[in-house]
């Protein structure tokens, strides 16, 4: 077996410690005789599973006990539609940073009124836009971000000003790669398939106060009230996927130390790169410095040949899943909680030798 | 490890070669250095996953080629709001047999006009209503049915008339356990964790040409078409379930041979148990003989007591989840694909045991 360092945007690397455990679970879980996709959903083998990782994930990113914690399906597209439905009253204020929230502007439209109040759309969305209170919609419900743009590797280092409005935020892509202040959000998502395991559930912790208003006469799962009520076992939940979270966040509190560590190996990841980035002579980042992505690290050559180039042989060497969205071109490195600091190294060190290859 | 018989209504047993095979790969599937929970939806290696999923179900099914296999999410409860959202122009004709068509009555309900035509619930759902073409509603579009009934044990062995209409069928726990003739229907849909692999996608099974009538300005994910038009891709779909169905489905090729030899096995499995169980003197079965399920066998002793004995003394030796529905009671086996012939026999040994020592 030869493991490769995987820089996929998402679904992406999972920690070793993490598959080997699922692998030696694969056949008898916990003494149960049987595997975890195998387990009734209402059993209490399962039950401890899924109350487990509930607990991990409230300890881990301090949630406070007025927030519940919902398993979804249908990724963070799904939530596109389920934050209107359950949220918007009358209207929404959305601050337009790349692909994810084009989306979720499309889906909000079809369902209630819905303003861009912001877009970084004519820079090719590198960098986020700054919005003042007054840039806000005066019957609006909520302001709704992306708080980390895989594609176009920006971030929100802070927060926007939304006095009055609940905060809505999309943390598919940077979740549990640092500490987050739970209590300044109102509604948090995020699909698994990037940092917490693999696609196939979408978790969301939200103000227990929002629970219970959405829109009348929408299909029981689109109600949030529906998951609150029944554990988010309504129905059979997917059940393996919630247990693969429960792994990776057993990995984080247990052999990482929890997310203060964490965020100092994502900063540390982001840095080793952009550092050397910015001193090369061949490649180059296009963001604005202060919204830099610490997760999702985009760079060009600016020769498209090159570039390819650069995949092909990068590919050849263990490094894989580096060619950038097709929106974007280039590469781009996904670093998340899962890659190892060797996998950075071994990526520099072959950036090095390739810009010594090809610098003209 | 000791593996146990596991009668679960699902999720339920999963056959021991396809999770052996999840093991081994669980690190490095394919030769591709990473999990399959780590590959990118948008990978060659992962749409190769796909597209042989696909296509064994089609040539297991045989599933004419002007129908659409798609991958959801949400399970069956998902399916009781899309199929009206898309299908429901004037009105809809369900046969109540139980508990998920009440589930389905309720959210189509919502939605548009709902008859139910046809219902056994007075006699507590213990056979198949038999209809008439004249029973249907004039303007109702289709006949909605739950063709295996996995709490009470029923099964329709005959689809039933619906000229003029479509019929949509949810076969989540009796899929791939026979030949299913799918012209037959214009829609089936099943939740994998029973027959077809672990909780967390659903297989739709749809005529290409009711594809592209939803409601207008529908959320993006409850639109067949969305899947339709993007290889079931449209964000990130549950892939490693996807490709556990597809493991699922290269057992019943190469290890089993098709459905037609499973039908035996089913068959087989079946009637081991009902003949035990109609010739003792402690246990019975209340379903009309013609309308017993294949896949789940409820029984009784008569008493609570003993029902509950029975169900603690079987589970410590090794033959767990027999536990009946809560709304049933007594116990209940079900006898999917996975299940092998020497479970059925020592659960028979298990019983003709227990009646010798606790018949009066």
């Amino acid at each position: 077996m030869t493991r490769v360092y995987n820089f996929s945007a998402g679904p992406a690397c999972l920690p070793e410690w993490v598959l080997k455990k699922a692998q030696e679970e694969m056949l008898d879980a916990h003494g149960s005789g049987m595997s975890v996709m195998e387990m009734s959903h209402r059993s209490s083998e399962f039950q401890e599973i899924l109350d487990t990782c509930k607990a991990r994930l409230r300890r881990l990113m301090n949630i406070p006990d007025d927030y519940e914690i919902l398993f979804c399906q249908g990724g963070g597209t799904m939530q596109f539609s389920m934050v209107p439905l359950n949220l918007l009253k009358h209207s929404a204020d959305i601050i337009n940073t790349g692909q994810w929230t084009k989306k979720a502007i499309m889906e909000h439209k079809k369902l209630g009124k819905t303003q861009v109040i912001a877009s970084s759309a004519e820079d090719n969305f590198t960098h986020i836009p700054k919005i003042k209170q007054e840039d806000l919609t005066p019957d609006s419900d909520y302001v709704y971000i992306c708080e980390n743009n895989t594609i176009y590797g920006t971030k929100y280092k802070e927060l926007p000003p939304h006095e009055g409005k609940l905060l809505v935020a999309d943390l598919s892509s940077c979740i549990l790669s640092e500490r987050t202040d739970v209590s300044k959000y109102d509604l948090i998502f995020a699909g698994a398939q990037k940092n917490m395991g693999p696609a196939g559930v979408t978790v969301v912790i939200i103000k227990k106060d929002l629970i219970g208003h959405a829109k009348e006469n929408i299909p029981s799962l689109l109600d949030y009230k529906t998951y609150a009520d029944n554990d988010s076992m309504y129905n059979t939940p997917p059940c393996y996927a919630i247990y693969m979270v429960g792994l990776v966040l057993q990995w984080l509190e247990e052999e990482i130390g929890g997310l203060e560590e964490m965020e100092k190996l994502t900063r540390k990841r982001a840095s080793l790169l952009y550092d050397y980035i910015d001193q090369s002579k061949l490649y180059s980042n296009p963001v604005a410095k202060e919204d830099r992505s610490y997760t999702n690290i985009p760079f060009v050559t600016g020769d498209a040949e090159l570039d390819k180039k650069f995949v092909k042989e990068a590919n050849e060497a263990g490094l894989v899943n580096l060619k950038g969205h097709r929106t974007v071109g280039g590469m781009r490195a996904s670093l998340y909680n899962a890659m190892p600091m060797e996998g950075v190294y071994a990526l520099i060190d072959f950036m090095k030798k390739f810009e010594k290859e090809n610098l003209a």
